[in-house]
């Protein structure tokens, strides 16, 4: 029917036009391909988001760069007022008054408070008792983003750089291999596998669902080795290697799992090109037993050996 | 059915009577025309949820008053004491010893503690100790309120300002625009779409939950041009723009999607009313394709170009 | 079928033996009549479900004494260590010594350190340096404990204090209201209703899921009157006041809802008794319209009148 | 149908190797018996999950040894700088300036900032300006760490150490016994429990889902008897207890709750290995009911008496 069509089609709400083989709708780091222009500061803007996900050389690039900032302009406020205006102050010279405003500035908005210099008037007063306000409230800030960076949860999984097509009971089978380097449990993990292939004699693309051997587990502790069996149902059925490169296809991973570190949903998306497909590889085995327990390798991830297809 | 029915019918909890055609169930910004009276004043309250939904304005307006009101009190209250319980009072006149006791009470809130001035006796050190911990306790508040304004989630799904009827295959579709110009990625976006139309010769209203062309999708990158089919099946089968109006008709819209920044759900409203309709007008293609991936221009979203309809 | 019943069948997981008629399984607020014995401390106790619950009074006694004891038990040590190794000791009585310690240790566990009072030597450095560190953890905790009190989600639903049984279409019905007093949106929200009534001869009780006119709106932006038709499938159908008084009738309500401002899910429990049922009363109307919006007179949920019963 | 075998099948993505009678897949705790090797340093480190899981006593040594470390680095920076740059350093050998520059640097990290040495000169002021906004970092850090620590929630149930085969109704069934010790009120509570048995002749292992009584509770106010009845269709049924030894049984049980006081989702994760069964013996009664309510006493849930299996 056509309803259960529906039901089973998995709308990814990406382009169906192609553009070159080169072009992939989702990159290897699960980001999109999408360029976003003219839009305006404040409906694009998200301090927040920024401030969280930027790498932690660039926000601490980004603290410094504002603390040096704001001593800068409190200190040449202090100067404005004047310097007679703090007890304390030795230097003569505008620039050393200058520095010793800047330090002076420095312990204020920290609410150090050495009290070697300390405002005396009214005007150096009301500077200060700001300057100490705005001090408090920046650092509110960054608590909050510090434990804001930290506390994201991040779907922490690792792909196997390669996807392979290898024998699968009597027939063969599209696979390949995730992981979770972390101590975090991820539970209930789903994987969503599209493929998406150029239509013949057209530019436009066409999206099919992959039937998986299994598509969630409840518990996720080892490896995964992900496997849509290429039966007579598959969209992939009767293929060979130079189709499959032809078509541009393209295999998109969504997986959905509850981190149980964080209490949350995470996602974790990458593809695979067809250029990233091993043909008559097959994915050596991770695990290894004794009487305690499992132990997983997971720097052999990427392993393979050659095996016949059927 | 009845059950089929009750599956489907998407109960707003909205009124039925219908007002004037003046009236929206829903603002454009999603929030409701309804206003709660005699709530008692505990009841009604919700002092997070003020403080962190007012405007950053309002938020630093009630910062500085609070800060200022504080030391204030404080002050008066050194002033009470009386001063000479203070060490570092120089002023002789009640005026500059109530200043000098302000900035001593800034300087004690916000644990700055230059030292210049310090309580000397037992009252002076009791109201001290008492002060910072109530600053400490107080900027522990404003850190949770600056990490609860920066860390709440917002839909900020920015939809076409104007809705249109369009040709659609070989009918035609009611149809509006979305787009998110931040950078956080929303997945599983989810789009309701209700149609409120008045009664003939009646005040009652009719809700209809619209079939859509596609209803959720996995991703949402670029831009989605939500479609409303008006088949024979559809509630606006047969009326002509004329009679929308009359209908008083309001398209209500539901977006639910799943924030990865933030990992939570978040949802978006808004609603189109018969006089934000553009009869025969159909959307321009925003997004340009080149090697390396897709351009979407933001800012031409309500651009539509004259269509005849069918 | 069987199966039907059980997915039908809403088990509450509460107690199947009646023991009075005084006694109700839930009680108005949501909390139940169960009390834990000999539970173990460490397994028992949840420091921080316990200090976000309480009261505000309780909160702020627990974080007053916990300053006051720790500046104590500071104070004494300093006196321990001898006031030799402090600058800025006035005092020659071991009381006067004392009291200059604890505000000395207050203006150190504050990080506000006036410097009036100093440490000299290593003894006192090494017990001001743990108390700042000390502090600063403190007040670290504060700060959580701030913010989870004030963004703990409460589903701050009001209840009609009594329910009535009034005439609905040509039938009778179980009612009673809700409105949500606060500013906050609550958006799906979804009602379950169990009926648990005395068997007969027997101190075992029955739980009935009741259907209900309507179980879940999408919007809540006024009032709701939940409706539970007595028609002849309800377990009411042929009761009249005596019957359910008999039965020790108590009616379990949960209600489930999204709330927009924390962007989680909340729960609110409530239950209605036998006795808190009034027969042949009707709700009053509570919305008023005019040209901009609706009025909702929150006070008068509880009002109604007289209605003749079917 | 297969498609309903599938829908019941719940994959537990555990090995289906077998490897010893001693292995269990489950720890009681609910952790997994799984190792991963070679790892790379920044893949496999989370630094927010260790520290927010570790245990108070660790915490608070990495805390007071950070704080040690980096007032050593620092006092060691204000020794090299030389401590002419410093006013108030009294100490005329090295070792006791070093240890004067280690309470300075305490007294800057912290914000204390007494006063009684500061800074004098550029170098020691910019060493000393660079302290006070890590160590206002650092206690950021640890604020959302305090947070994390105190606001993780954690599924509180408490199993019975044992489970049990005891006669139900007229056949007989596996039992063991939950119960959340704590305050917070855990909602929706869903219980899964599948068998793992070793196949004959064979080290794979077979996994069944388990039916049960009744698999999830709305409320979970006092105690839990989990009940699967070996019925005919039960993968226990005939076995003694010999057998269920021989093949190596082992129950794993996950339970997925909604915490109410931190409006998430919780899992807890158990596991009976066959050797922890007791055959025919039951679960004594816990609850104890007056007038006024139900009393639970938790120490006694292990406690069984003896009953004859049908």
């Amino acid at each position: 029917m056509n309803l259960n069509k529906k039901e089973k089609y998995n709308d990814l709400g990406l382009d169906t036009k192609s553009i070159s083989n080169d072009y992939r709708a989702l990159n290897k780091d699960g980001t999109f391909n999408v360029k976003k222009e003219n839009v305006s500061f404040f409906e694009g803007i998200n301090i927040f988001h920024s401030l969280v996900s930027m790498s932690w050389l660039h926000f601490f690039g980004v603290l410094v760069l504002g603390y040096f900032t704001i001593n800068l302009l409190f200190a040449s406020l202090y100067l404005l007022i004047g310097t007679e205006h703090l007890t304390g102050i030795y230097s003569t010279t505008t620039f050393g008054q200058f520095i010793e405003a800047f330090f002076f500035s420095a312990q204020t908005i920290t609410t150090l408070g050495y009290g070697q210099i300390a405002p005396l008037n009214l005007a150096a007063n009301i500077v200060a008792a700001i300057e100490s306000l705005l001090g408090l409230l920046i650092f509110a800030l960054a608590t909050g983003l510090m434990y804001g960076r930290f506390s994201k949860p991040i779907a922490t999984i690792k792909y196997s750089s390669h996807a392979v097509i290898a024998p699968y009971n009597k027939i063969n089978g599209f696979m390949f291999r995730v992981v979770n380097p972390k101590n975090n449990q991820l539970l209930e993990v789903e994987v969503n596998v599209t493929l998406s292939l150029k239509r013949d004699n057209s530019d436009l693309r066409d999206f099919y669902s992959l039937a998986l051997e299994r598509s969630k587990v409840v518990f996720f502790p080892t490896t995964w080795t992900v496997v849509h069996p290429i039966d007579s149902k598959s969209p992939l059925h009767g293929y060979d290697e130079h189709d499959v490169l032809e078509k541009e296809a393209e295999f998109i991973v969504v997986i959905k799992a509850f981190d149980e570190s964080f209490s949350q949903s995470v996602y974790s998306r990458s593809s695979y090109k067809a250029q990233e497909i091993k043909w008559g590889e097959k994915f050596i085995y991770l695990t290894q037993r004794d009487r305690t327990g499992i132990t997983v390798d997971v720097s052999k991830i990427d392993e393979t050996y050659t095996a016949d297809l059927n």
